[in-house]
């Protein structure tokens, strides 16, 4: 076997919002190295995110705090997670025709190295996408800033924002199961509608119409916010913790609309911090790997029951990467944004 | 018995930097109540802390939080925590000549309702005004920050700002105790001198002589802060939260700088609180009055063998409240800030 892979680059270091001119499509021959361990894998569905816009930056402090979270070369191959088949296969538990999920690449063909975890999934329980999305780690991210990070009793009032992107969506429906009013805010009526409607979010209000977050989050929480799962970072973060309940809890998730724009920040009343004993929390799903497992079960079995709902929104063909991450910092996604850049069979 | 007593109160509401003419003395004739259950209370030493400005204000989110945080009303007494004499009983555990320290106030004798905790103390053990300082509410509130909310590990590299002041300077002390590596910022060179002379800390340094915060940080800290122990906010969190390492905790516990200036606010990265999973963590010492007993028995055995140093501040007389307390936001006392407005003999 010898094939062709077309493979997204960065042709430059990208700062403030990123444009489809930034990136590049290249392509190399790819040749299986017999004994290498190696595993060649034919990419079905690459998830789209965007912590990957701090990679790569020029400089940024997250680029020495874990491996995942690397600068990314220009002309460099993208490493993402995905779901893919294996087509070629160094390790002895792995045969051709698997299907797996693991860190792959913005390509065709990922060459997985030894060592790198790949895990085999059952194509035929499940939709393949589920993978790089609720069963992947914008699943486990949700899951685990939830429930270990923001330690939710029943009844308590929780607030997400990007609440109809790839992690906001989880986390809302998991609140649901666990019992807690949930309000989510996204970026259009549509979304606002799905998390109302399909979701089973208690309520959702669009941001864009709201001129003052700090009365509009007042309207939504009269009784206060306890948990606050922080997406978005800026003043959404500061119209949350004037709004919080004594012993309030932010899971600091992500904060997109401060990744195309160093200068925008968050600046909370460190009063209300000290005063209602709130705590904010930084975490990656990397620290809560432990979980899977446990996370894993659970989901599937959710989304088997019909309990909780895959969002997603799919392009189609590795060209359409550069479009499909220049779209997140524009809102174009509703729920967990995928490129399914090959078909299980052929 | 008949006395006439003298306090403090406000004129108005504070905002902004207080000022002496925002207070005023006056007199009350005070008269045991025989079968109420008050105490009255000679007062001897009077905390002075920067807290109270948050009470005085018109409107503050602390207000609601805590009975310790109730507003302030113009002509109201103030209580504060102190040490004093019991002049007269209700109480069967309380007889006249004992001396007890808890929730007092900015007066010459405080009738003392029943259900208020008063702890006797012996007078002959450790100086009294330790009752008021370090084995009082600031050392408690040092030791639960420190200890609870930190949670430090031997070798673990500390920051504390306000070093010299009332907790800092307690929680820097502790930090040394445990193993860590402790740098105080001050506001003077004699502050400076102290913390490294007389206090221990490893190192420290005046911020008003550093133009960049966050560069002064990278200096005294070129292996990153594990542990910052906030008193100020602003500008000096935002450094620090830069210099942070992965896992680094901020204990949130004063914000003296925003205090006066409802404007000034920090915003630290949320990159660095992401990716270096930081956490923050407001604390109020009236949520970790369960650890009295085993900070007590510490902080008076570190203090008996000379391994702590109560750093205090005393000024004399009731007259001497307003400008001990207006001195808190001018950076004037070193060490805790008293008042003695009392003799325990006669």
């Amino acid at each position: 076997m010898e094939v062709v892979n077309k493979y997204v680059s960065l042709k430059h270091h990208v700062n403030g919002y990123p444009s489809e001119s930034d990136f590049e499509l290249a392509t190399t021959p790819l040749q299986p190295a017999p004994g290498s361990g190696e595993v060649i894998v034919k990419n079905l569905y690459l998830s789209i995110d965007p912590y990957q816009l701090n990679r790569m930056k020029r400089y940024s402090s997250s680029h020495t705090t874990c491996p995942a979270a690397a600068q990314i070369e220009p002309g460099q191959r993208i490493n993402a997670n995905g779901v893919g088949r294996v087509v070629s296969s160094g390790r002895a538990e792995l045969e051709e025709g698997d299907v797996v999920a693991g860190m792959l690449g913005w390509e065709q063909y990922t060459v997985v190295r030894p060592g790198t975890v790949l895990m085999k999934v059952d194509a035929k329980d499940l939709p393949l996408s589920c993978y790089a999305s609720v069963l992947g780690t914008s699943g486990l991210t949700a899951f685990a800033g939830f429930y270990d990070v923001c330690k939710p009793k029943k009844g308590e009032k929780v607030f997400v924002s990007a609440a109809s992107g790839s992690v906001g969506s989880l986390v809302g429906q998991y609140a649901k199961l666990s019992g807690c009013y949930v309000v989510g805010c996204a970026g259009s009526k549509q979304k606002v509608d799905l998390l109302k409607g399909k979701l089973g979010f208690d309520d959702a209000f669009n941001y864009k119409e709201e001129a003052d977050l700090k009365s509009a989050l007042r309207r939504y929480f009269p009784e206060g916010i306890d948990i606050y799962f922080d997406n978005v970072g800026a003043a959404m973060l500061e119209a949350a913790v004037a709004n919080m309940n004594s012993f309030g809890r932010v899971a600091m998730c992500g904060a997109i609309s401060e990744y195309t724009n160093a200068g925008e920040r968050a600046a909370p009343d460190l009063i209300d911090i000290i005063y209602k004993r709130i705590t904010l929390r930084g975490f990656l799903v990397l620290d809560h790997l432990h979980l899977h497992e446990q996370f894993s079960a659970a989901t599937s079995d959710h989304l088997r029951r019909g309990r909780m709902i895959s969002l997603e929104d799919v392009s189609v063909g590795i060209e359409s990467v550069p479009t499909a991450f220049v779209g997140l910092f524009r809102g174009d996604n509703v729920g967990k944004k995928l490129v399914r850049v090959g078909e299980l069979e052929g």
